[in-house]
């Protein structure tokens, strides 16, 4: 129950977030002792004290003083070497860099167990949503059957803008650019890698059981255009990019992140802006719904003290689902309906279709809607990136009912 | 890490929701070894062993192999009992007992320090969703600035038939109470006090600081009526059971449970049927709302679950506020706007408006809509209570923006 002496790296939007949710929640009894940045001479905010930054990591990693390390930079290389030379000496890390996690976490888990010490990430999955503390703990059993939503704030964004505010794709995501809900690089966010390291993440601590970033089905919204919004709107529904994971059979799971089709009766319909929604599902609680910022300084902030409050009892995820002895295994043997619009006929007719529902063909656009099996779907994932291509997971598997 | 070895203490709806969920989650290296019921020659399920049975609360107490006492019964004094025997002899408590903690909460808290053990009572509120865990372990901080939901499954239900189809209050009432959405005693719903229980409850883990139940402006939904109704629905609006605690500075906070005007745009608008909806708001992280099923013996006896699972790593709330140095005061010193619908022009006349917006008088039905503090409202409660009269926040205070 010690003060917390924080040393933290990186003091971009969420750094200076950080400093200035630590200044107000006068009860947290945290304190910044020293800020490490790449750029020592950039000009900073007056309010903060220019003898806390340094460009040096061992000011940090060799003050004694220190007790937990927060790591919010951008690098998911130089996140790594800080966050496993902090654990590797025994040090408590709080990260928001999901990126980093999602690819290292196998090892980040071994580093904690192997130095007792702890790292703690809420914050890199929705935001200012509890998620990975409430799976961790609350949904700690194995009525668990799908967890499922809107984890990334910036596609949700423009996602709203076009549906909403009927702006074009171009337009929304220019805008969600100037108001910073974008993160560095647009693609990350758009493309959907940001919600599968999210999903990635969030499966450890709902399932017990890590999934690389690599072998999971990832497509995003960049291909969007003004025939498939028309064809959404018609039918009523909006699209969202859903990342989820659920169980299919009793031992077994999938899980993929893509644009889907969304009715106004689910939860996640009335997601809009930068906001998050989770979905998680279970055998006899059915469906809890959390909803919150999922973008944004000062809401990633306040998640990340929320972290740094934990430490003070010595909070560790003990990711004891890791240890259940009769785990699901990660399967993409399963079937997807899918709307499939194209320009080239080469496309549908690759894509290993079991069954076609609905064909359309006119001058502009043409659709097939059908049947294929996830992993026909990841082979034939270079297809769905050729130009005119655009794919939307039209939901019907895994669940009884909408949600 | 042992196993869990469960003493219950009552087999109703949620005592055998409570041996159906166990059963379920093979996982949970928990068992129930002994039941104590009040008639032990009732007929019994016959899925259940009836060696298991005991009406003699002795067999559990004195059980060296009983590591946890789960207490699932209706009568607040019995449980009050149950609960402070086992901690007094050291056994860890899971409850879902609200009434009864709600009055007994600084007692029960002390008992838990003293003897160094732990009661847990997540399902106590808002059925199966975390919201004392989040609070206890996630808001623990002071940025926390108001938590306002709908609570109570049961009115929430009514309430719901009333509004989306358009059954009348007496039907819906029956109609609630053959789904079993009313506990034992409908009043206990309908008036208010599952609520306000909930509320205390909350508080305690919101902001540190324990009110008495008594002490708490708490106003039901059982004399709404068509006029009521048709007024709300005339704006666009519903009527909602809402509990809620606000700071209304910083270093106070008043909290009350009244029926209130709910508009299309806010989160609780949507949340229906049985369900409870919560939204916690604070100061970076504006709000974030948690939605789930709140009544119903499996949702109630997933969350009882959570809380058993929670042993198995020794959880126990630290109750952390309570040791804060600048809590907040209670105060009912603060204005509400209210509309008061009413027969006897006595109750307008003495209810204490400071100042009155709005008047409607006709043949049948009469109302004001006015300003009146919070103290003059507990003192003119028995007024609110005389035949004809009605009264329904209209939710202006406390927050910059609607939720």
């Amino acid at each position: 129950m010690d003060k917390i002496k924080i040393g933290l790296f990186g003091f971009g939007v969420v750094g200076r977030g950080i400093y200035q949710v630590i200044s107000q929640a006068v009860n947290a009894h945290a304190e910044i002792r020293r800020i490490c940045v790449r750029h020592i001479d950039k000009k900073r905010d007056a309010a903060v004290d220019p003898a806390l930054f340094t460009d040096n990591p061992d000011h940090i990693f060799s003050d004694p003083e220190i007790n937990l390390i927060v790591e919010v930079i951008n690098d998911a290389e130089a996140s790594f070497r800080i966050v496993s030379r902090a654990l590797r000496q025994g040090t408590p890390v709080v990260s928001g860099s999901k990126a980093m996690i999602a690819r290292h976490l196998p090892e980040l888990i071994d580093l904690q167990r192997r130095h007792s010490t702890a790292l703690l990430y809420d914050a890199s999955s929705c935001g200012s949503i509890p998620v990975i503390r409430n799976l961790e703990e609350y949904y700690d059993n194995d009525l668990l059957l799908e967890v499922k939503g809107i984890l990334n704030g910036s596609s949700n964004y423009i996602l709203s803008r076009i549906f909403d505010h009927r702006e074009s794709y171009g337009a929304a995501l220019e805008r969600a650019q100037k108001l910073g809900f974008a993160e560095s690089d647009p693609t990350f966010d758009i493309e959907g890698f940001d919600s599968l390291f999210k999903l990635v993440i969030i499966t450890v601590h709902a399932l017990g059981v890590y999934v690389k970033p690599d072998s999971i089905f990832t497509y995003g919204i960049s291909a969007i255009n003004d025939f498939d919004i028309r064809y959404a709107r018609e039918k009523g529904m909006k699209i969202k990019l859903v990342a989820q994971v659920a169980k299919v059979t009793s031992d077994k799971f999938t899980m993929f992140v893509a644009p889907e089709f969304v009715a106004p009766p689910r939860y996640i319909y009335s997601v809009d802006d930068e906001y998050n929604g989770v979905v998680i599902r279970g055998e006899c609680y059915d469906r809890q719904f959390m909803f919150g910022k999922g973008a944004g300084s000062l809401p990633t902030a306040s998640s990340i003290l929320s972290d740094i409050m934990a430490r003070r009892h010595n909070y560790r995820y003990e990711y004891k689902k890791m240890d259940y002895l009769d785990l699901p295994a990660y399967t993409t043997d399963v079937d997807l309906k899918v709307y499939i619009r194209y320009t080239d006929p080469i496309v549908p007719e690759k894509i290993g279709f079991r069954e076609i529902h609905e064909q359309y063909r006119s001058a502009g656009f043409n659709y097939v809607i059908g049947t294929v099996s996830l992993s026909d779907l990841i082979a034939a994932r270079p297809l769905l990136s050729t130009p005119g291509t655009f794919m939307v997971n039209i939901p019907i598997f895994f669940t009884d009912r909408d949600n």
